[in-house]
Parts: C-alpha cells; structure tokens; sequence
C-alpha cells in the first residue's frame, strides 16, 4: 500500500477526461481514488468536501474547467466561452468562503478569453487550457515548497506544534500549507511534535491531518478541539500554524471554524500564531474579515456523526484530559447557595 | 412519556436495596432506568458516566454508602466501620478529579463513626446513614435552588446564555448548577436562549444538556465546541454560566475540560462568565489549580465514536457556520511563498 502522502491529491486521468482524486471523506479507513467528469460530479465533490482545502479545491476547479471545456458544443468562440462562463459559475456556487475557487475559475476563463482574442480556435483554448491548469497545480506545489521554507525559519528543534483542521498536503497538491513546515522540519531532523485539533464537526483534523502527518513519520497527538487550552497550559505547544481560506485587506483571515478561538487561547498563553496560505489567498477586495461570506452548513454534520466507526489513524496518540482548570483571573464570579463572589478569591 | 425533568437523576428504590439512576450513556435517544446493587455496579456507573456531574456523584455515593453498609456481614461495629472504609475508598476511586464525590464519602463515613462513637449498633448505624445519604441528596435540591436565585440576579432579558458540558438536573438532583439560574429566569417569564457547547469527547452538551434545556421549552441551540468563539464574535452571548467540579482557595476552577478555553474567549470578547457551584466545591485544602489531579481518559473516546446514531434531541437548533474569522490583532505572522509578514497587515 502506498504511503497516502505518495498519492497526488487531484490529478488528471483518463487522457484528460477525468479528475482523479481522493475522495477524502473515506479517510483514514479507505483510500479509494475516485474520478469526476462531470460538472455535477465536480460541483458535488467540492460541496460534500471529498477534496477539500482551499489550495486543493483551486486545483481541481482549473481542471475541472479544463475538462469540461472539452465537453462543451459551440459553433463559434463567444458561444464557447458563454458556455465555459455558465460552468464556471455552477462550479463557483459549490462553496462561498474560499477565495482561491473564485480565483481559480477567473483564472482559467481569463485564459480562455484571452486566446480567444488571440484568435484562437475553440481546440487552441482548449490546449490553453490544459496548460493553465497544469500551470495552477505546478505553482500551487511550488507555492507550498516556498511556504514551507519561509514558515521553518519560525520552527525550533524540540517544538510543539498546534494545527487546526487539514492545511496538509491533502488541502494541496503538495506539501500542505500549514503542514509544509512540518514535513520540512522534519525532512531536515528538527525533532518536532505535531498536535492536531480533531475539527468538529467534519473531523478533518483527526481523520486528515493526524493522518498524513504520522505518515511521514512525525510525532502526532490528537486531541478535541476544547482541550487544546489544557495542552497550551501544560506548555506544550511552542507554536500554532494553521491554513487559510481568505485573508482580507487588514490582515483578518478566514479559516475552519475554530480558528479564531485557538488564535486567542494562543495570544493568552503567549503563543506565536501563524497563518500559512498562498499569496492569492490574500484579498485585497475584501476590506476586513466582517466582509467575508461565512458558509452555514447542514445541521446533521454536528447531531449526527456521519462517521460511525473509527475516525482516527489506529495506533495514533491521543491527548485525552476529562477536565481542564480555569485560572481565577478568568472567572467573573462564584455562585454558590451563598450568592454571588467576587475577585479577589480567598477561601 | 414523562419529561426528563420529571424523572429523579438518582433514586433510592427497592426498598433501600437499590440506587436507581437513568443511564446517561444512552441519552437522548433512550430514556432508560437501571438499579446499581453492588459496590462494583456502583464503581461502574460512575467510571462509565452513567451518573455523571459532580453533586449527582455525591448523591449516589451517598446512597451507595447506605446501600453497601447493609450488605456488611460484621460481628463489631469496628469491623463494620473496617469494612464500611474499605468500600468508601474503593468508590472514591472511580473518579478523581471531582471533590463531592470524596465529600459525600467522608461525610457518611463521619456519620457512622459518630453514632457509633454514640454507642448506636450497627442497625443503628444503618438507619443513621440513610437519613444522611437522603439529607445529601435534600440538600443538593436546596443548593441548586438557591444557586439559580443568586444566578439568576445576573441573568437579563432577552440574554443569549453559553454553557458547556452538563452542570443540569442530569448532573445534580434537580434544577442543576449552571442550568439552575435558567430554569428559574424562564419560569418567571424572561426571554433567554441558551447555547449548549457540544463537549466533545462524550457531548454532554450535545446529549444531555440540550435535550434538558429544550425539554423545559427554553430556546435552544447546540454548537460544536470551536464554534464558540464565532457565536461570542456575532454577539449572541451575553453570559457564560458553566458548573465545576472543584474550585481550589485561590478561586481556580476545575470542570469539564475545554472550560478553561470557554474563559478565555469570554474574556477576549468582555463577556462575563460565571462559575456555578455548591460551596462544598471549593476544595480550601487544595491551593491552586495546579494541584487538582486531573483524569486522563481512554483514547477510545477520541478516536471512537461510542454513540453511532443521532447524538442530539431531534429538531434541535443547531448553529453549524463552516469557517471564522481570525481578528488580525491575532495573528502573529501571515506565511506566504513570499515570506513571513508581520503586523500590521496592509494588503
């Protein structure tokens, strides 16, 4: 069996009529690569977050133009790009948040306008295409590569490392973005600890990130999302990175909720916090994070788990407390039988 | 069907023979009675959460006491005090952290060993504790009531209300600690909608508190632990109410865990929050937090999920947003291919 990290995250298949990727919602139990080749199929893939991560998803919408592209029948050029105009809509509609899904589709109608103006025939777009997107995968490994090198200037050997949800090679074509200095920390013989946020409700964290990143051989924990204040207390974690689905222009970033909460237990413990995302994830259209469209999601992802059987890596550590304690300067007041107290407590 | 706020939580029955409780395992989705007999069943219950909150445990130790006294074969009341012990520390050892359970031990054992000091034979002794383990449980009713008045001096209306875990009626023999000052603010007519923390690993809140609390007919809403941070951001939280299971002399607070986090994001968005407990919680002899024991628990519960089906009150109200916002202010650095910014972020 190949190592899950050996395997491309989205890929090209069937001489160019299909994307293959794998269908994320099977991990870590299955590894079974699926392949899409409709628009419905893609539209439904990126929704039900069988790939998923903004890096991943951009990939797969520049494919996924390209081959549907391929499937479009038009007389003339304006038809064409009409046509690939209404796809990219449909696939834009699959989820809101991201910035690089919109990014990705501009992208690739921009290129098929372009060659159209170029007076490119309807096959030459197509070829462009097919460039481009290859273009989007190739730069989004580069991207990362680079991400990686700059974020393990701020790893120390012996750290320990807080992530929340999937910003791994499986939101990418490579490296990961927030998990790109990991695997490079690791690669170089920094000894690190990496502890993965389970990521309620989809468990991301436990079923993608503790996943890959064991894989490569790195010391992984899991733990629940509400125990990462325990652990920051304990003065395990030197460091949080997490990914990022948009980042507006004053520097507010949208990610997985939950993110914000680990981004103020990290500033109260004195914790250095660091998104890692691709440059085209920053948006300067977007004034501030209040600005950012936040997806609401389907009811039964929180009260039923639709992963009924193990949703973990076997064998994976878990950090597990069944309480946590409060620091006194937290607490507005004690209600006992006796009323209300105050600070300063003194019992 | 009765509402699960007509049901005791902890219940003498067979004639004093038998603590009968509802198993917490299985709710919402069954609403079943068992009758715990013997000293191991009792361990049992507590280890596994069928009965579970603080004060609830003290309850049924205390029952439990009474019980086990009459299954005592001794020729002394020495010998019985002996063996009364033996099983005293045998049940405290079920959980650690929680200081009523050790309290209400205590407490029946002092009762025997007075009225035996008082020359009582052990019939006596017998009938002595059941008239504590009842005072146990009579008193905790009281407390909670007097605990929801002085809560409730703090509860506005029209206030959105975040708690987490279960410090309910499931958790004490009515009323609850944390849900106590709720209950009465909706008895007497105010407007409050309560928002219940999920409470991962075992969804206390998911499975007991919100099906309490929708039950009594207050708004409710279920969210997944790292969704409160965003929920705090959107300024539906007024207040934060949570129980405890010891407080040290220095006012620090153990609870479920992922309290501590609750806290500090309450803190972060100026949003009170108040601890809710009998006085017996605070532990005087414990000097601060760091020297509570905490549980650590099977990574089981982690890693699977013991509750395969529906894990919430059906039509329950759930706020389930994909992403968050991380306020720039947060973010220690933004780690692109191009390297690692710092604030502030102009983009």
């Amino acid at each position: 069996m190949k190592s899950i990290l050996e395997i491309p995250t989205v890929a090209l298949a069937d001489a160019g009529d299909a994307i293959e990727i794998i269908d994320q919602t099977l991990l870590p139990g299955r590894i079974e690569l699926i392949r899409l080749r409709t628009a419905q199929e893609i539209w439904e893939a990126i929704y039900r977050l069988q790939v998923r991560g903004a890096p991943a998803i951009g990939v797969t919408a520049g494919y996924g133009m390209y081959i549907l592209a391929g499937q479009i029948e038009a007389e003339t050029t304006a038809d064409f790009l009409n046509k690939l105009r209404q796809q990219a809509d449909y696939l834009n509609s699959s989820r809101p948040t991201a910035v690089n899904l919109s990014w990705a589709l501009g992208r690739m109608m921009k290129q098929a306008e372009a060659c159209a103006a170029a007076g490119a025939d309807i096959a030459g777009l197509r070829e462009a295409m097919r460039r481009e997107a290859e273009a989007i995968r190739e730069e989004d490994t580069d991207i990362c590569r680079r991400i990686g090198e700059h974020g393990l200037t701020l790893i120390h050997d012996g750290d320990g490392i807080l992530t929340h949800c999937n910003a791994g090679q499986l939101a990418t074509s490579r490296y990961g973005t927030a998990t790109a200095p990991m695997y490079l920390a690791h690669e170089r013989g920094y000894h690190i600890h990496v502890y993965c946020d389970e990521t309620r409700p989809l468990l991301q964290g436990a079923r993608l990130t503790s996943f890959e990143v064991s894989s490569a051989g790195i010391e992984t924990t899991l733990l629940c999302d509400n125990m990462a204040s325990a652990l920051m207390q304990s003065g395990r974690i030197q460091a949080v990175f997490v990914g990022c689905d948009r980042v507006a222009a004053n520097g507010d970033a949208a990610n997985k909720i939950g993110t914000s909460g680990v981004a103020i237990l990290a500033k109260h413990y004195g914790i250095p916090f660091y998104v890692c995302a691709p440059s085209s994830t920053i948006d300067p259209q977007t004034p501030t994070g209040a600005d950012i469209v936040i997806e609401q999601r389907d009811a039964s992802e929180v009260t039923e788990l639709w992963y009924s059987a193990r949703m973990a890596p076997e064998g994976i550590d878990v950090y597990n407390p069944a309480f946590d304690v409060t620091d006194h300067s937290l607490i507005t007041g004690i209600v006992t039988e006796n009323g209300v107290m105050r600070p300063p407590y003194r019992f």
